[in-house]
């Protein structure tokens, strides 16, 4: 299957010969590999259109030898404002983080922005659909931690809370993914458990 | 009034000696700008979230001197496969596209991407508010143009109709975007009156 955006589908790349172990199938591939494989199954199939917003980029110097062929030559990445994922299902505005740790027993929250978490409470204060995805990448799992969760955690934090959380907790609060071949982080199911 | 991004707003920055010529005020600003600082007031007064993407930016060399000062020395602007803007307003998912052009009798289609009409397709069929924002900046006029009459007119520009949207047909079927200080290009307006 090909995919709007001309990349192939990651379950074709990987293969047959593999069906047989699924934890395997999915090890080596990046959270952001699965996350976009997904979203563009969810395009295609008309489940929703998600995408990953580009990497915010501060642009300095730009050489143009001919205007159709631009060179960037000075850039500087810049500290993203908001989330890294947002679209629409069935209407309703969705927006995510995504992390990965290869920490087995908790995820530490240093991997979050202030920022971030001030955009999550935005988004929930308008309505929309806020959450954070967390792969163990050790464990090969991923949860759905909800916005509210994770901005009660945070406030703890800055209060001389954990400076992490422990996977337990994100085991027992959190919702554990399912993979499909298709669907390598299949969120919707989720959302759908939990808002309609 | 200093917003989140630390930008101070659009309103102080032009001074107050403009209030008795709300045409000449809104000169020079460009379109973007404008969006940005209207955004920035939905923003800070909880109204909506409503952000622009980062240009899409392939990323080829990375110098890392250090590491907190990463410098991009060469890069490439890709082709959007989006819209420019999306949030969320009220629940709803927010998406549109704006476009500035110098021509004072027409718009053309020229300035809308394939692929930006078939994100448009998309978003509309997941129940999306998908628009476009069209400014004749020698009229100093913003309209509001729906996703669906955009995309109509569209198809009809690919069966070989017109290359270029009279500004009479905008004028009519489009809704012109009022003009505040704070508010510069104030489409929620236009949004409540269409679907709320």
């Amino acid at each position: 299957m090909n995919y709007p955006n001309g990349r192939k589908g990651t379950a074709q790349v990987l293969g047959k010969q593999e069906d047989s172990n699924q934890k395997f199938s999915n090890r080596g591939m990046t959270l952001e590999n699965d996350i976009n494989a997904t979203n563009d199954y969810y395009l295609a199939a008309e489940l929703a259109v998600i995408h990953k917003k580009p990497t915010p980029v501060q642009i300095v110097k730009v050489n143009y030898p001919k205007r159709s062929a631009a060179v960037i030559t000075e850039a500087y990445f810049k500290q993203p404002s908001t989330t890294d994922y947002n679209g629409v299902y069935r209407g309703r505005y969705i927006d995510f983080e995504a992390k990965e740790t290869k920490n087995k027993t908790s995820f530490p929250l240093k991997n979050i922005h202030p920022h971030q978490v001030e955009h999550m409470k935005s988004v929930i204060r308008q309505n929309g659909i806020s959450f954070l995805l967390i792969r163990f990448s050790q464990l090969e799992e991923t949860y759905y931690v909800t916005g509210d969760l994770l901005i009660s955690l945070w406030e703890e934090h800055l209060q001389g809370g954990k400076k992490s959380i422990p996977y337990s907790f994100i085991k027992e609060h959190g919702r554990l993914i399912p993979f499909h071949y298709q669907k390598r982080v299949d969120y919707l199911t989720i959302i759908d458990q939990l808002h309609f």
